[in-house]
């Protein structure tokens, strides 16, 4: 099972430091193309400008901690690096627990998780923590230091470009920019490498492959304002990819109208994966879609997702982890949903019988010589294929009219081709 | 409440004798000149071919009323104008118990009302009462008297044009033909004559307004013929209005096609007025819409009422009054479905957002400094409103995408555009 | 009752032996014949390559039965012509019970019936037999008498062309290739042929008609073969009729696409007839159409039935009767459903109202001088028809929009004909 892999990839991962700049963004794209060795690692500077963005100041974190008035060391960015509130501005200097707390974060509600909180847009510090571990905090002088930096530097993405016999692009997305958590982080990009390792193997792809790994929202722009035009002429399907890794759901986004071949795609392999499967819409969005569907951008990308960011307790806390959130079995199933959708965008093409009226399918010895009951469904169903191969369907409709997942087609499509029974039309 | 002075302006409306001719069609019109002094009352002459009608007769009536063998005076038009049939000629004469009954017209299933009945394409006389007198008839001579006069004269109506920045036109029409009842007549031409004091007094139109009052039938068949090559050519959406005065229900009738934009307006409006609102569909309709929709006039007109014509025990007969049936409240109801309506065609533009993926929204203050839950809801409403904001999709297309009310959105759209993040594109 | 005569007919060509090729087709032809003097009986050599396909060599049988150790004849060919094999080949000899067995087929899950089975296309002897008679066969020598005949021959399939005013067509095709068996064959053919007698009487017809009687699959593909190109050209209606003479169910199968005219009046007229009426997919045919819709045939062709192939116990066997499974009533039902749909197609022009607005029907006396429940409802469904008539809804949109079965329209619109007030507008 690929999720194995997969999995023991996240747990490599885990420990780096993500933000949507800095070392540790640059650290896991190393370890990504390790695996993608033709993987291009690219950098934009502070102070760009990026749409109706800027390209932010780059943040590192040496170190990050508050001394308890018993001496005790808690809160401690290198044990545990959501501590730190992300982008906090360097600090220094002996408090009140009352000045204290007005740095502190906490979730109530889940009084044994640290929550994950940023500031990009507003200079502040802070540190995150349990509801529990606060309450314990007594009065007396905190001694707090974080040794951060704030400075011109870059930003980071990757870029992987798998060319195929066409121009026209597959666009997959995913984000780099979350520290130490399991689905809303890790799951994307490690699902992302190895869907990009299997593409990269292929004997042969009919459509090129646009595969990234970048920080969210800002670093979607970023990427878009340097290549959306070309993007716009080539890219006709795409998904983004984040919250693949948990096992107790599949879930579907639509891009903006809904209507494109990456939605027809993403929802008949849900059904046919998973007839359960949660359907969200436009307005429920949340990640990279908002800048891949915006008015004027208008890219065909749709979310196939295990459950939802935003839709599960641990999201956005220190129990998203790699143990009782995302597993093996999770990730597996996240990569074949989005395999089976890649192979189908492949083979979607649409097909024509060759021949008027039904052929003569007993001269090529196309029917079972034993008839069993599962033979005789075989028939019936490339009897119905060959019936719905009129050139103007494509086989993705046809496995809707049929009721089929398409991937029981392609043996069958497969045979019809080699007996020159049906031809690619378009 | 707006619905007081409509209601009040209704009571004073009551006792004029109206019919699809005469001295009460232009009493009528008079006093709704008061309100609205550019109104322009015009008149046809009687035996004008319009159409495949002509228009007929003025009728005009001095008293009207039976005298019992007891010396009982009753049906006294000059008591009640529904005692009359609608359309009587002139007679004077004793006749028999049984003679007399022949012209004399009740509700058996509602003894205590007085129906309404008229004969405008056959000549006959009658009256009208309720069972209840009609069952206290004892056998004798009655004296019966019926000045009325049937003469080459004329028929009225009233028209008002509002000029808007464009010539592209929005028609309202309602009836002023109906005797002493309150849903079915006085509702239209009160509430409509509220809607045009509203638009006459707004500091800018973007489209212009054409406002009628009109007898039923012989008056939309004589207005279109007189004013349809233009109509056809500028009224893009308009509302016949009718029944707009009681407080039980609202409902909806559609245009002949039910999808101009009049309909989708008017079902946006109802559905979140009044969620349970009626719905009708064109085979049951009744009103002016049978002429306006008519095939080769096709104008987009819908009806938005309260409780429609022949819906309500009431209709048309005596105990359609302003006492039981049309109340403040249910006019008000009336006036400010139609108002949102028109509200709704004037700002359904398309708006197209001015940059490329989301805009940065912090840099112009957009988001609130303090996060409330209603805060927060608004800043979702607005960031959803920027994603639909693509140009192809207008102001209620993207209400109905957000499943909130048009009206909602107003203030935020006017934030977008003086910022100059949304433009109108249409 | 039309059934009557049907069944008779049908009992007329119950025991001749019809096969896709030989004598009892031609013998079958002639008799359908004697009802249409203007049928054409055509013949197409063995060995013709029609598109995928070979005409078939011819078969013949003057006498096959079985004589069982104890002198008894069984399977005699010429009591029921079941008990032969579809195409078997010649044979005579004598051998034991264990071979013949290895010929011998049954139904055991209906054991008193004798199943009907071919093998047109691999060379075979056999006998089919009930599992009653087939439990009761003892050990021993049996003698095997099957004296047919394969020899280059011909196809033979009938035509009729009726003229109308138009050169467009309706199609209509039904088979002539299966033994005695009722309403899996002969319910075709007959009512088939009383239909083209009601069509050839009919003073005026406004489409030409194509009737054809074929054997199934060879014969549809082998006639496609002749005359696709100009079909295509004309046939934009049609049906194929198979089924048609239980009462025990109403069924429509769609053409290919699902939306052509035919598909339409089936629906409508079946909707009317029955509400419980059965709706196939293209995913269950098993008839003609699997030839008329094949993707580059794509002619129009739908299916109006009672009980579909298949979907009956009796269905291939010696059960499908004229007594148990298809009755007068039920063949009946089937000419009316199809006869009516006929004569939708031919009604199914778009009116358009020659007045604007509404016609004053008062003049014309169009409103019923006495006015009770039904004729109010007539003048209601007159309006509403007018008021439909706009140049672009077919008399079957019509229809749908008033909820109302096409055929309560004919009187009213052939009234409005006759007045001018609507004209044929395509």
């Amino acid at each position: 099972m690929i999720g194995n892999d997969i999995h023991q990839f996240a747990k490599e991962l885990w420990p780096i430091n993500r933000s949507i700049t800095g070392e540790g963004v640059r650290e896991t794209l190393e370890r990504i193309k390790l695996h993608l060795p033709s993987l291009k690692v690219n950098s934009v500077p502070s102070g760009t400008n990026v749409f109706d963005w800027t390209v932010p100041r780059e943040w590192s974190v040496t170190e990050a901690y508050i001394v308890t008035p018993s001496g005790e060391r808690i809160c401690d960015f290198n044990v545990n690096n959501l501590h730190l509130l992300g982008y906090s501005v360097p600090f220094e200097g002996e408090i009140d627990l009352s000045e204290l707390k007005e740095h502190l974060y906490t979730l109530s509600e889940q009084p044994d998780a640290i929550p994950y909180i940023t500031s990009y847009y507003k200079e502040r510090w802070g540190f995150c923590l349990s509801q529990e571990q606060h309450n314990e905090l007594t009065e007396g002088k905190y001694y707090v230091k974080i040794d951060s930096k704030l400075f011109d530097g870059v930003l980071n993405y990757a870029e992987l470009i798998l060319e195929g016999k066409s121009s026209k692009e597959v666009f997959i997305s995913t984000y780099i920019c979350h520290p130490s958590m399991a689905n809303n982080e890790l799951s994307g990009p490690t699902v992302v490498t190895y869907l990009a390792k299997w593409l990269s193997e292929l004997k042969q792809r009919d459509y090129t492959y646009r595969i990234v790994f970048i920080p969210e929202t800002i670093g979607s722009i970023t990427y878009l304002s340097l290549h959306h035009d070309l993007m716009k002429k080539n890219v006709f399907s795409g998904f983004n990819v984040s919250c693949v890794g948990d096992d107790r759901a599949y879930s579907y986004l639509p891009s903006r109208n809904g209507t494109t071949i990456s939605d027809k795609v993403a929802k008949h392999v849900l059904k046919n994966t998973d007839p359960t499967y949660k359907t969200y819409t436009w307005l429920d969005r949340g990640s990279e879609e908002r800048q891949y569907c915006a008015p004027g951008i208008d890219l065909p990308i749709a979310s196939i997702m295990r459950t939802k960011y935003g839709q599960y307790p641990e999201y956005h806390t220190s129990l998203d982890d790699l143990e009782n959130v995302v597993t093996p079995r999770g990730l597996d199933g996240g990569y074949w949903a989005l395999r089976r959708a890649i192979e189908a965008i492949e083979k979607n093409k649409k097909y024509k019988v060759t021949v008027l009226c039904e052929p003569q399918m007993g001269k090529r010895g196309l029917y079972p010589t034993l008839s069993t009951k599962k033979s005789n469904e075989q028939v019936r169903l490339m009897m119905n294929l060959i019936s719905l191969c009129d050139g103007n369907s494509s086989l993705l409709d046809i496995a809707e009219s049929l009721g089929a997942p398409v991937w029981d087609l392609y043996d069958l499509i497969d045979t019809l081709l080699s007996h020159k029974l049906v031809e690619v039309s378009e």
